[in-house]
């Protein structure tokens, strides 16, 4: 795929799929954790780019998600990259309460293989039932 | 989407898109850097697995791609990680030669959003040229 044309508009730069959907790596900004993998749309980009705050697009609830918005595990952006054909974005993140993952734990990327096995290699820092819990 | 059945084959608990493609980070497990980002089919996975280098699937050539088989820049792979819905693999690599990008930077990730615009942030480390010289 051809570069990233940087005399482009920003957004116009961007590779966006068939779908408007450019995915997004979410990196915590103090210790390189890969977080999460997510998509955004253009809005989320704006919207993330706004408010400080990372916004993707919910393809199971196809609608706008503020990361965050029912757990309080925000993610306020640092810094936001792309890469050298402009089809993947980067976010340089600070983790809210240093939980990304909705089972409670650092980043989403907490199974290993080994062996021909997915093994739960991280710490559950928190239990779900008291990041979600209804009436919070 | 569900979390990943461990129960099931390595293999099949990881959500294929309907392409029977999954995205795939990879990782510089010396520094953390993120690296690049590629897709994955599961005779890639099977062969970076068997051969310990990471192969993806060039969609652009819709064929398998040893990553670094013409720039010499192989990718040794330390370990693979799935998130917890097993819908995207985070490889932790050893890059050789310390160049993952085509530009001849460290990381494809180099392009950083300033002030509306796409800033090159990080040095070429070494002229394209000689990465892809003819003959060589």
């Amino acid at each position: 795929m051809s570069d990233l044309d940087t005399s482009l508009d920003w957004l116009d730069a961007l590779k966006w799929d068939e779908n408007g959907m450019i995915p997004a790596i979410a990196q915590d900004a103090t210790n390189g954790r890969v977080l999460m993998f997510a998509w955004m749309n253009r809005e989320s980009l704006q919207e993330t780019i706004a408010g400080g705050k990372a916004v993707y697009w919910s393809r199971s609830r196809q609608r706008l998600w503020c990361k965050g918005e029912e757990s309080g595990h925000y993610q306020k952006v640092i810094a936001i990259r792309a890469d050298c054909d402009g089809d993947v974005l980067l976010l340089s993140v600070d983790q809210v309460g240093g939980i990304a993952c909705h089972t409670g734990r650092e980043s989403c990327f907490f199974l290993e293989l080994q062996e021909e096995r997915w093994i739960p290699a991280d710490p559950v820092l928190k239990d779900p039932k008291d990041i979600y819990s209804v009436g919070s």
